[in-house]
């Protein structure tokens, strides 16, 4: 039984802001969630770009209660919950469900390397089976760049066969557009293929996918969505050279750190510039010439609290 | 203020039992973990060996927590304590000092990839600082073919210079005798090199260094132990090579499934094949075929319980 509740559209994997204890800050990260709403990108929280990986199981459900008690919209809501452990993945997992978040995005175990596609199976399986929820809506994460274990087509399509109501979508952050291509291909029923990145929107929407989970929609929301409304319009090749240009220019930078420092210049708080070793944060030259460069485009957060 | 326990010799990374309901099973850990000791072996629970990062933290604290009730020696014990998330990796080594045990064994924060010496070191230092008790004894872990990102010997330098009493050695398992090589080099007062394998046993020690972690030292201890013993023989090269041949053997199947099968063949407890996902347990043509090479070289665990 399919609960009727799978996303598209553009989402973010929200950053996380931090203290200058390095303690999550619960009050910022609700702040930044809100505007997203009102830009009408989905909420990715817990994903790489959110540092995720640089929480414990406890920080994040933390985090998820006080979005959900501040009344975000849990139909926005896709938390990342892939841990290296099976165990941590089911506690966060069935947290994530038991919130109401519709979907969870789910990173394969990644420490173990070259494991095999039945190892892989079996702990996606073992997960589906112990949170054992009809509301429970996995989006597989497949980004081999970091992660390194990757999610095969053949190893999507045996789990969308096995648990068609259960795993219903896809991020591919793969950076190969051949790899979305073939999971499009695959024509399983309503099953949401999203690119890793704007970069690749308009082909994956060519293409029957759902939409783009991208960093940089945490800083150009309303672009990115404007091409998602308007990619079968004269406009939209474009809209998706304009995308690029200032995704290539973001990425000259550190991701993370570039697009916190970003959003401190725009919110002018001072503490969304820090991140969680092992990342550094951008030295002041390189956030004074990124500052710069956006300035030069007329780059604008429109309504972002200050 | 150095506390005088630094490690030496050698070290299994014990591997960890689990039921049929992949629910660790601390009574059997324990067996292990006293039989290791009775061949002279110190205990790196929580190693790669021992799907430590298929198991949450809690999960690591109380195994830890039951191993010392049972009064496992905790001069002897290096649990592996590093994680991808800061507050992770503060919290499971501040309980292993707590609990008494002489080391710890550190990862770097894993999921990020091609990060910074300033980050790592960074990442360390935290952990150094927050953790703040002189009976911390840090033994650095570099693992690059399945961590994948590493600890340079300049960034082992920095630290072990910066915190002399507390970065206390390294296990370098690189599989590169320069990289070992280069560590030794270092000539950093009484740091404690382990190769990562018996296999650069006798040439670490000819370098200086302190032994050995391996994981074959979870059923081949008390050969391995020999040749740390008499490194300084003219025997020494005729045990290195029949240790190579033993290893070699080992390393012709999946590593942590072929050990735990053959504790659960010297102990006839079955459900030590069980392995946590994403690894899969050896088959069972794979697993007569490693039993019946061993028997063929008369291979033993004596005193094992069975």
């Amino acid at each position: 039984m399919s609960n009727n509740r799978r996303l598209s559209g553009v989402l973010a994997p929200v950053v996380t802001p931090f203290g200058n204890d390095l303690e999550p800050d619960a009050s910022l990260l609700i702040e930044h969630c809100r505007w997203l709403l009102t830009q009408n990108a989905g909420l990715a929280v817990f994903g790489t770009n959110s540092e995720a990986n640089s929480l414990s199981v406890d920080e994040k459900i933390e985090l998820l209660e006080h979005l959900v008690d501040a009344g975000i919209d849990t139909a926005r809501l896709m938390p990342g919950t892939g841990c290296c452990a099976l165990s941590d993945t089911v506690t966060l997992t069935r947290r994530a469900v038991e919130l109401g978040c519709a979907g969870v995005l789910m990173l394969p175990p990644f420490y173990y390397k070259d494991v095999s596609d039945d190892g892989l199976y079996r702990s996606f399986s073992e997960v589906v089976q112990r949170v054992g929820s009809d509301e429970l809506n996995i989006y597989l994460y497949h980004i081999p760049p970091i992660a390194q274990v990757g999610i095969s087509p053949s190893l999507v399509e045996r789990l969308a066969s096995e648990y068609p109501d259960t795993i219903v979508g896809i991020k591919d952050s793969s950076g190969d557009w051949s790899n979305t291509s073939a999971l499009l291909e695959l024509g399983l029923d309503d099953f949401r293929v999203f690119a890793g990145s704007e970069s690749f929107l308009l082909r994956n929407m060519r293409g029957g996918g759902a939409g783009c989970i991208s960093a940089t929609a945490n800083v150009n929301p309303a672009a990115i969505n404007a091409l998602y409304s308007s990619w079968q319009t004269a406009e939209a090749e474009r809209m998706q050279s304009e995308l690029d240009d200032l995704r290539e220019l973001m990425q000259r930078y550190p991701m993370i750190p570039a697009l916190k420092a970003v959003v401190a210049d725009f919110t002018d708080v001072a503490v969304w510039c820090n991140v969680r070793p092992p990342l550094m944060p951008l030295t002041e030259t390189q956030r004074r010439a990124l500052i710069e460069d956006l300035d030069q485009r007329n780059f604008d957060m429109p309504g972002i609290a200050g």
